[in-house]
Parts: C-alpha cells; structure tokens; sequence
C-alpha cells in the first residue's frame, strides 16, 4: 500500500535554491535624462519610451510571470504549513475527545502514537483533495473555511493511510517504515500497536463527526470511506491469501489477479478517494461520477506498474530503496509478463528462482526479464496508458473534472522514483 | 471483552427434558354418567358439575401458563433458529458484495471465516436487539420485516464482538476462544487474522448500508456504531497501557481506573449499544435517552464486578472455565477492593504474590481475599448495585424503556456463570 514518490512539492532546499525574482528591481528610469527638446530628440525618445515600454512589458510579464513561479512555490510551502497546522487542530481536539475520559497516560500515549504514524509521510493523498478542491472551483479564491475542510478530509486519508500501514507492518512483520522503525517494533509498544491501528481508524470518524455532521454531504462522506476501507481491506485479503507461506504458486500469477491485487488495495484508497472527497466537498454527487472513479482506479494501477517497474529496474539512490520484490515472491507486474512473453524453458528458470533469497536466484530472473525485453514491454505500456488515460480524460464534460485528473496524471507520468 | 454468561436462551437439551405439558390431555366427560334424575342427584349434579368447572379452570389455567411456558421456550427456540436465518441472508449479501470481485479463493475464505468467528458464542447481544424492540413496541406483532431488521442489527453487534475478540486473541497471544483454537492460531491463517478483523468490522457497514440507507435513522446507526467502537477501543487502549509486561505495578491500581476500563471496554458495546440500536429502529433520539445510557454503562459495570468475582469465587464447573485473573495481573475489582482494605502488611503480600503463575502466590493472594471477607463485600455491593439500577429505571418515564433495562437486569442479578 505504497504510493511511492509522486510528491511533486517543493522542498524547503528547492525553494531556498530559487533565484530570488521576487526582489529583482527593474530600473526604468535611465533614460529619462536623455535631451527632449530636438525632434529627433523627440522621436529618440519616443522610441526610447516605446522599447521602454516594450521591455517594461516584457519585464514586467516576465516578472509577473516570475513573481507567480515564486509565488506558487512559496503557496505550495504555505499549503504544506496550512496543512500541518490543520494537523494540530485536529490532534488537539482528538486529545480532548468527550466521548472518551482521558488522563495524562492515555492522552499522551496518543499523542506520541499520531506523531509517528500519521504527517510522517510525503502527506500526497491528503494534499491532493486541496488540490483537487481548488481546481473544482475554478480558481476561485478559496475560504479559510474551505481550506481547512478539505485539509481535514486530506488528513482522514492521511489517518486511513497510517492505520493501513500500522496493520500492515505487523501482519508483514516488516522491521523499518519511513526511515525508522516500525510501530510495533518499538519497546512497550509490540501487540498494542494493533489496537492503536483501530483508534486511528476510529479518529476518522471522529474527525467527519467533528467538522462535517452538518454539512449535506456527511452521509456520502461516511458512506465513502466505508466503501473504500472495505475495498481496500478485500484487496489485503486476496494479495495476502495468494501469497500464504509454503504455499508459494507461480501458477496462481496473471494479470487479471494483479489487477484486481492493485485495484481493490491501493488505487481506491490513493487515487480515487481524494478526488471523491473534493467531488463531495463541491457539492457533487458521487453517483454520477463514476467515469472519474475509472480512470482514477486505471491511473491507480499505471502507478503501481511504474512502482513494480522501478523496484527491479530504477536506480535505487533514486527511488531510496533497495527493491525485493523478487527475493519477496511478490505478484508483480514483471513476473506476470514475464510469465506471459516466456517459453517453457524459461518458465522453468522462473519457477526455480523466484521467491528465492539467494542473489544468484534474483540475477538469474533479472537476466530473463532482460532477455523478454520487459524494459521495452514497460515503455510501450507506459505510452498506451497515458494515451488511453489522456483520451478518457479529455472525454469528460467538465473542464475543471479534467484539470483535477491531468493534475494526477501529470504528477506520476514517466516518473523515476 | 466477554460477557460471561448472561445466557438465559433454553438449550435443546432443555427444551427437549421439559414435561410434555402441550400433549396432556384433561378428561372433563369421565362423571357425565351420574344419575341425573333425583333431587339430591340433581345437587350432586350441580356440585359435581361445579367442581368440574373449576378443576376444569384450574387445569385450563395450568395448561394455559404450562403452554405459555412451552411457547415462550419455543419462541425462544424460534428466535434463536430466526435469528439464524438471518445470519445466513447477510452472510450470502456480504458473499456477493458488488463492491469487491469475489473469485471462488476469496468467496470461500469468506465465508469459513464468517462461520467460524461469528456465530459461535452464546448470541446474547444479537438477540437482545431483538428482544429490547420487542419490549419497546410494547406487545405488538412485529412485522417479518421488523423482525429481520431488529435481527440485522443484533448481527452487526455480533459482527462487532467477531472483530474485538479477533484481534484482541492476537494481542493477549491467546490460543482458544470459545473452545476451539483462536482464529489466528490455525494452520496458514496466522496474521492474516489481522486483515480479517478488519473485514469483519468493514462488514458492518456494508450490513448498515443494505438494509437502513433508506431509513430516517441510517446516519445516527453510523455514529452510534463509529462512537461505541471508538469508546472500545480507547477502554481496550487503557487496559493495554496499564498492565504493560515488565510494567507490572498494583499502585496504578484503583477504582475509578477499573470502572474507566471497564466502562469504555465493555459496557459501551455490550450494554448501551444493543438498546441502543432498538431505540433508533423504534424512531427514538438518542440524545434524550442519555439517563438509560448511564444506566446500561452501570449495569456493564455490575456485570463485570460479578464476572470479576466469579473468576476468583465461582465454581469452575459452573462458570466453565478456570479463572487466572490473579495469575494475569488482571486490573480485577477484587485486588482493587483489597488494595483499599488492606492493611500495610496485607498490602505488602498483594505486592509480591499478584500476578505470579506459582500456584502458592494465587493461594496466598485468594487467602488474603478471603481474610479481607470480599465475599461479603461483593455480596454488599450487588444488592446496593440492584437497588440502586432498580431505582433507576423506576424513575425512568416511559413503562417500555423500564421493561427493557428491567429485562437486561434480570438476565444478570444474581448470576452464577
């Protein structure tokens, strides 16, 4: 249930490293202690006043042009800071929650437990129904109102995500996360991380009771992330049974099964329930946004073949891992080609290597992937994916719909990490 | 999370042991033959007639309350077996849930792990739904449809359990449940359990959403059940945190932390919520039922000071199972009352014999127990809890409220399992 690396935003460095246009002083009174009384002095500086004009436009357009650059990389720093302090909104009244008697342990075993789970992470999924929301009113200035509402539906996904991965990590018995160690793995915290899973599954509805009761749109809200919990827990299941020890199967691999792996446990949860939630928040109804639902689970699925891609064949300085998914046994994109394009004999160099942990085991099926061409079979899927995406996309009857979906497709197409 | 045994539903064995009162057949024409032509006959006639009537009455009414008696049982037999039926309805919806492709793999999983989590334990809070309405619609025929909702409802709180108590027998590392091995503990199940716990939960909203989109009450059904989870999993959060292995430390032990634990742990999902449910299906506003919360929330409590008391006191042979609370570290109200009569000496043995597997501590702490006569401590605290619950639901102003919380308290007072 990872959603690699489409943070397109800015970092602190990246922004600090920006020439600095904003402070840039154009200097356009130069020129003025030219002589102005002879005519060819009147037309010199007629001219002169006209490529200053000219460049001033220009200047200024590009300054204006420089200025908005700036501008939307400082906003997107501001988004991010908003969105933090929504963070600590939400955190604070969790921490006083009525309907639960805290005292101090319990209040700050929350507090460490929501620290570490949950704003650690790149925070794309739940930036993304900001986004999303604001291209739905068209440039429309948002109101502070509206700002923190939809960051509070971008944190709810924030709080799914980090109880899915709470979960996860102990059903994988996984050792690190997000560059430390696990939630269960710390000391004292072991099983109770399973039940800390459940609370932050349970602040989600705390934080829709809080801020949406009375909104129109509550009921679809609940009725949403019901549905995408569901599916995304049944998407688990069937990777997770396909998968059991000692039961390992190369058989059982094809693309329907990866497809519906991918469909069901990331791309509902990842991709179409920010764009649901900002449909939600503009007033939309869900129901007649089912078109949306389908690209965005296709787009869901583009991404995970560039994640199974980039496992085996990106540089891992780039995407910051070491990839295991063949040492893992894991059904990926690559292995269900592989399994597809092989011959018998290469099949049987499949089974006999894959799932292994052994690195002469791992070359032995990077070679065949090689050998297939999967690099090139991955390209060419790449190039008809975004072809059919963009075809589907510019279907839509809403321009702003289209904008909102672009803007996804936009921040994962070719991606190297 | 166990309510003990507040089962009081007739097993087969019980029904089938009982006198066969329906087949007695009452002879009322073997004295017709008397001679009915003499005065004195005609008196004796009369008198005999008179004394038939009133055998006849007499064994009308016996046979009358006898077949009530009989009814009621079979009823109780009918409900249970209706009651079944529903489970099989939802089970075969949740089978075909269009949200998620089920293959045969998935299906089958399903629906072994359905049957055997959620259908096994005694069904008390399920049926209880349906009896609460029941009483709350004050003698009417329920309608087939009323009868299936009520019952669909009582599912989802079973539904709630199956989730608790799986993932709750990971975290405690338990290995039977309800007399077979624990979910987790079966062959290639192992930390899927985790998953499906989290299915089982995601079940109940898909349960919700089928059958009460529609009504009036679907959006208070969501919140009743989002809240009570969310109080029962924070109760379960302070029970964890407080008895943290190699934390082991009687002086965290009080009172008011074990009714805070007890409280949110159990009282919210085991008592509140089955009344709960009945009053939003009967139309009622939760908000003006908050005296018959704090009611139900000091029954849960009752009912777990006397399950905490038979683990030590009762008869293994009756409660069916062999209690170690003492051996656990149990916050139990036991060692919390003996914490507040003990003496420094006393205190001194609780502090070094609670908590140890060593059968001579246990013996030494039950010692101390009985020195300290929390028999009759207990034996004062029921009878104050009665009187005080009773007080209660008689100031209550609705007869049906009063007939429901009476029911739920007849089913406790005075348990021995």
């Amino acid at each position: 249930m990872n959603m690699g690396s489409i943070d397109k935003a800015a970092s602190d460095d990246q922004i600090s490293s920006l020439p600095s246009w904003r402070y840039k002083q154009v200097d356009t009174n130069s020129e003025l202690d030219a002589n102005s009384n002879s005519n060819f002095c009147k037309r010199r500086r007629s001219t002169i006043q006209q490529q200053q004009r000219q460049f001033h436009i220009i200047i200024s357009l590009s300054l204006s042009l420089s200025l908005s650059l700036t501008d939307t990389i400082h906003k997107m720093g501001d988004l991010r800071s908003k969105f933090m302090e929504v963070y600590s909104v939400l955190k604070a009244e969790l921490l006083n929650d009525p309907a639960f008697e805290f005292n101090d342990t319990s209040r700050q075993w929350v507090d460490r437990m929501l620290d570490y789970n949950v704003p650690g992470g790149k925070l794309n999924r739940g930036l993304s129904v900001v986004d999303s929301y604001k291209l739905l009113k068209e440039g429309k200035e948002l109101t502070e109102e509206e700002i923190f509402l939809a960051s509070a539906l971008g944190w709810c996904i924030e709080w799914l995500q980090a109880y899915f991965l709470v979960l996860d990590d102990i059903m994988d018995g996984s050792h690190t996360r997000r560059g430390q160690p696990c939630w269960f793995r710390l000391p004292q915290i072991g099983m109770i991380a399973a039940n800390d899973g459940i609370v932050l599954r349970n602040h989600i509805c705390r934080i829709l009771k809080n801020h949406f009761r009375g909104k129109p749109y509550y009921v679809d809200l609940l009725d949403l992330f019901n549905e995408v919990e569901f599916q995304t827990a049944s998407g688990q299941m069937i990777d997770l049974i396909t998968t059991i020890e000692g039961e390992k199967d190369l058989s059982k691999y094809s693309l329907p099964l990866h497809r519906r792996i991918v469909q069901f446990k990331t791309s509902y949860y990842s991709f179409y329930l920010p764009v649901a939630c900002a449909l939600l928040m503009a007033g939309k109804n869900l129901e007649n946004h089912i078109d949306v639902k389908n690209i965005l689970v296709d787009m869901g699925i583009y991404f995970q073949v560039q994640d199974d891609y980039l496992d085996c064949f990106g540089a891992p300085e780039v995407i910051g891992k070491v990839g295991t998914d063949i040492e893992d046994f894991k059904c990926s994109w690559l292995v269900v080609k592989a399994l597809e394009y092989c011959n018998e004999e290469q099949k049987k160099l499949l089974y006999e290597n894959y799932g292994k942990a052994d690195p002469a085991c791992v070359a032995k099926v990077k070679e065949l992937y090689n050998a297939l061409d999967l690099q090139g079979v991955f390209t060419q899927f790449e190039s008809e994916s975004y072809e059919k995406l963009i075809k589907s996309i510019e279907a839509h009857p809403s321009k702003a719909v289209q904008a909102v979906l672009k803007s996804f497709l936009g921040k994962i197409y070719k991606r190297q990490k």
